[in-house]
């Protein structure tokens, strides 16, 4: 099969196309044919430098598929040769979705959301139960506030809606073109970070009181930032490092959540029930060929991406 | 009545003992005379610079009490005149327990341990109500280790016993001096975390997992580094502010506690239950009378103190 593989750990320069053993099913696996898988930002940290992801080039990564089931293991209970599925590999311990096919075990799959596109439901399963994790951390719900930082973002965009969907008023941050995106989204304000301090915004948008949870997907001293931004007994949660003392977390009785999204089927679930419901739509920046990867990872490190870039593999 | 006041914000010099008015209970309040308080670190954060806590010199401050009642308001329904109480003062806009009476509203208030003389509960109220909030979030039970900094400390000693009270095991770092007696509380293996690596040996003892759970009252890059010491999904609870980045967090699930004790009576009886249960014991530094407070700060400031400095008021 073909593939675009990491030759070296390194740059976007590392991909190669190639030729590349069609993975087989194992007794609970389903072999994949992959329509579409898209880009994150854990792929450029593990194409850079990913031996801590236990990989070791030459390699295939990717983690986002959605595709058809073109044969299945003996033990293989919920799917059948022809089924449209959805779901995010294992980041640990298998081959990923830069290529034409791609072997799961069941239990991390579910049916591709029967409204979507294969190129929609691609942009979803990582980012998507990234976001939920979050999300349901905060226990969000009517009444409740949040301040979601990179609301234009693969995962931000995505979280936005989540939360609206849980009743909560969403405060986001984006660059000023990006504003009536994130507003489409469902946000009830949006901050530019480059002209406004978002706490204060966030304190203006609270009676001063602050939100309920912040949501950094953003890094550096965002979190740091954001304790001023939350209220007592307020919720953080991020999903990337975070530089700068956390000062004055303490005295507000702060819960802090870190987040690396752990796979399942129910969790797929979850996505495939919102996105039929039309409480999360896709967010897609851009549709590129699988052999554009390494300039789908150029565009996506250089920030400024709005939603999901998506990579078409079988039309 | 006697009260040993801060003249100003600064340091132990600060205290001076006047005559100052006795307060009188509200509806709701009962009037105490203080058998005892004892001294927290958060008093010398007040005293240096109190006034994000509400305090303006001349003032009386001090957040321990055990003691008996002497009037009750109106509306009081728990408590009548020679009952034995212990509780912690509010921080924020109520008067401290450096005095021979104080007044706190009911709520905030339990009978004393009948197993505890009024030295030994005025130890308890604010340590343990912070050492139980931390160890609540932990979920700690059979078949889980943690990781409890500063073992002999004021809140490290309870906290130590709590934990082991939920059948837990317990690693506690504190100095060789102290190993004894934080063996005595209960802890399963003491770090002298002056001549041995916490993270290597919480590696060591959980066979490389890391420890479900770690306990910071010390700060600075403690907590930071602790993450190295914790499992994935494992959680960290602070108590004090934290320096350094929390870099790997996120890879790891972590779920992170800041805690600043908020004062209840249903608190306070919980800790009235494990005393007289004998699953929690006073761990008591020294005894001074209240005249002495300058000289308990400095010891306590200094650092080393095992367990708690108890002031004698009325004997």
């Amino acid at each position: 099969m073909k593939a675009m593989i990491i030759t070296d750990f390194g740059g976007p320069e590392v991909f190669a196309e190639c030729d590349w053993p069609k993975p087989q099913p194992g007794v609970t696996e389903i072999l994949v044919r992959v329509h579409a898988t898209s880009v994150n930002p854990v792929d450029y940290k593990i194409r850079s430098a990913g031996s801590w992801a236990g990989v070791t080039p030459p390699a295939v990564i990717g983690y986002d598929v959605a595709g058809v089931v073109e044969a299945v293991g003996a033990g293989v209970k919920r799917f059948k040769i022809g089924d449209e599925v959805f779901y995010s590999p294992l980041i640990f311990g298998g081959q990923g979705s830069y290529a034409e096919y791609h072997v799961a075990d069941e239990s991390i799959v579910t049916f591709k959301p029967s409204n979507l596109s294969f190129t929609e439901a691609a942009s979803l399963p990582l980012a998507g139960c990234t976001a939920w994790d979050a999300i349901a951390f905060m226990q969000l719900g009517p009444g409740q506030t949040v301040l979601i930082h990179a609301a234009a973002g693969g995962v931000g965009s995505l979280a936005v809606q989540i939360a609206k969907a849980s009743g909560a008023r969403v405060l986001g941050t984006c660059r000023a073109a990006n504003q009536p995106m994130v507003r489409s989204l469902g946000a009830d304000v949006v901050i530019d970070y480059r002209t406004e301090d978002f706490v204060e915004a966030a304190l203006r948008e609270t009676e001063g009181r602050g939100v309920d949870a912040v949501y950094d997907t953003v890094g550096g001293d965002t979190l740091a930032r954001s304790i001023q931004a939350v209220r007592p007994h307020g919720k953080l949660a991020s999903i990337v490092d975070t530089s700068g003392d956390l000062n004055g977390a303490y005295g507000k009785n702060l819960r802090l959540y870190f987040g690396f999204m752990e796979r399942s089927g129910e969790k797929m679930e979850i996505l495939r029930v919102l996105a039929e419901r039309r409480q999360l739509r896709p967010v897609i920046d851009s549709l590129m060929p699988l052999n554009q990867v390494a300039n789908a990872h150029r565009r996506l490190e250089a920030g400024g991406v709005s939603g999901k870039i998506v990579l078409q593999i079988h039309p």
